[in-house]
C-alpha cells in the first residue's frame, strides 16, 4: 500500500512524486517501460525556469534522477483501471495491481483514438488485458491490436490459449510469433457484431473473431475510471487539481492547456499537497 | 512600451518572464533592488523538479541568470500603482512609470501590515511616494516610516522640502541625515486626525505632523489597484491566472496556497501564455 500512486512519468508525475517524498509519503510512479512522452522527443527546451537550453531527453533524465534520489519507486506498466476500495484505490496494470491511498493521474495529453465499436464492446469481447481475460477465449479466435511493447508478451500468452490470433502489429517489433498467429496488414477499422463481437473489418476484408485485445500505452479515461469527469479530451479539475472523485487528482497536460512543462510541474506539486493537506494520505 | 510588465522578482515573475521571451514578447521585471524574497532566504530546496539539493539563494541566482540570458529587462523599483490607459497600463514606481500592454502581479505572499489610520488617510496625507507628493509639504512637517532602502533617497528629498521630518528608521541604515530630520525611536502605532492628519502616535507620545510617507518593499493591493479582487490576503484568480481586471494577471504566492516554487513557476507560465493566447499583447 502506497500513499500515492502516480500514473505517468512526465513532468507532472515526477513533480508530484518529489513533492510527496519531500513530505515523507510513499510513492509509486507507474509508467510505460518505453517512456515516450512529448518531453522525451522534444528538441531544445528554453522555458523551464533555471534549466536553460537543455534537450527534452536530458531534462527528462534529470527529472527522473531527482525522483529516484528522493526515494520514489518507478514501476513499469500501464494503468488499465482504477477501482475504489473503501478509503483506498486499486490500480490494475493487467497482470498486477497496486494499492494506494491517493492517485494522481498524469498521463499526458494523448487520449487513444478508439476504434469504432471499441467502446460498445468493452467488457463484452473487447479487452485491454490478455492475462486477465485470455482464458475466456480458450480454443477461440481473437484479434490483437498492438500499439505498445507489452503486446509482445500478451500475444505470446494469448497464442498459447486461443485457437488463432489475428495480429495487427502497429509499429511493434515481434521477434517470435507462434504458428497460430497470423499477421494482418492494415488497420483494424471497425469492430462488428450484435450482442457479441462477430468480426473485425480490416481494409475491405472481414475477419471472424470472438474477441479483440487492444494494447496501448494509454488507457482511455472512460476505461480507467468510468465516473471520471472530463471536458473534451481533458480531465476536469479545480485549482487544487481535484477531479470529481475524492482521492483522485490530475496534473499536467491531461488537465488541459497550456501544454507546458512549467504548468505540469506546478500542478503535480499542487495535487500532492492538496491530498496531504486534506489528510487523504 | 513593453508587452509585459512583471511585478516581482521571484519564481513566478521569472517564469512569466522567460515564457514571454520564448514567444518573443518584450518584458520588464520590476523588483526591489534588495530582492529579499522568501526564496532568497531559504536553506536547501529539494522539491523543485530537476534541480535537487540547492540553496534558495543559488536557485534564485540560476533563475535570474536564465531570465537575463533570455533577454528580459530587470528594473529596480517598487510598483506603487497600476493605472489603466486605454488598452495599456501605466505602472507607477513613484519617480517613474513603465507602460505595458499586460501586467503580471507576482509580488509574493507578503502583504504589508498597515498602520491604523493608514488606509483612511491614503491620498489625503498618507503617501507612498516622496518625489510625487513631496511638494505638497513645502514648509510643513512630515513623518517617514522607512521599511525599504528607497527610503534613503526619499528622506533626503523630503528633508529638502519639508520644514521638519520625523523618521522612523525601521531596519534601514542611513549614512547621512539632514539637520531637520529627527529620528524617532519606536514604531508608529497610529495615524491620527479628523479631516486631515493631525499627528502620529509613537509609544505614548504624539508628534504633530501634516503628512506621513510610508516606504515599503510591497504595496498593498488596495493601493496598487483599488478594483483588484482579493480573497483574504490573496489575489483572486481563475485557472488561467486572470484577475478580475482584463489584462492584469497574477501568479505565485500572491494567488494563494500552496506557497511553493513549482506552483509559482507553473502559474507564471500559465499567466503569460493566457495573455498571448487572448491577444492582449
Amino acid at each position: 500500500m502506497f500513499d500515492f500512486v502516480i500514473i505517468g512519468g512526465g513532468a507532472a508525475g515526477y513533480s508530484a512524486a518529489i513533492s510527496a517524498r519531500q513530505r515523507n509519503k510513499t510513492v509509486c510512479i507507474l509508467r510505460p517501460e518505453q517512456n515516450e512522452t512529448w518531453l522525451s522527443k522534444a528538441g531544445k527546451i528554453h522555458n523551464y525556469l533555471g534549466m536553460p537550453d537543455i534537450s527534452g531527453k536530458d531534462l527528462l533524465a534529470a527529472f527522473e534522477q531527482h525522483v529516484l534520489d528522493m526515494g520514489a519507486e518507478i514501476k513499469f506498466g500501464i494503468a488499465k483501471q482504477i477501482m475504489k476500495n473503501g478509503d483506498s484505490f486499486f490500480i490494475s496494470t493487467g497482470p498486477d495491481y497496486i494499492e494506494a491511498r491517493s492517485v494522481v493521474v498524469a498521463t499526458g495529453v494523448r487520449q487513444p483514438k478508439q476504434i469504432p465499436g471499441e467502446a460498445e464492446f468493452v467488457g463484452n469481447g473487447v479487452s485491454y488485458c490478455g492475462t486477465c481475460d485470455g482464458m475466456l477465449y480458450k480454443g477461440k479466435v481473437v484479434a490483437v491490436v498492438a500499439e505498445s511493447i507489452e503486446s509482445i508478451k500478451e500475444v505470446d500468452f494469448l497464442s498459447s490459449i486461443a485457437e488463432k490470433v489475428y495480429l495487427s502489429k502497429g509499429g511493434i517489433a515481434f521477434d517470435f510469433l507462434a504458428e497460430n498467429v497470423e499477421v494482418i496488414s492494415g488497420k483494424v477499422m471497425e469492430i462488428l457484431g450484435d450482442e457479441t463481437i462477430q468480426s473485425i473489418l480490416v481494409g475491405d476484408q472481414n475477419y471472424k473473431v470472438d474477441g479483440v485485445f487492444i494494447f496501448r500505452n494509454t488507457t482511455a479515461y472512460s476505461s480507467l475510471l468510468a465516473d471520471l469527469e472530463t471536458e473534451g479530451n481533458y480531465i476536469k479539475t479545480d485549482r487544487h487539481m481535484h477531479t470529481n472523485i475524492k482521492g483522485i487528482f490530475a496534473a499536467g497536460d491531461c488537465t488541459g492547456e497550456p501544454l507546458q512543462i512549467a504548468k505540469a510541474v506546478g500542478e503535480g506539486n499542487i495535487a500532492v499537497l492538496a491530498a496531504i493537506k486534506e489528510k487523504l494520505v
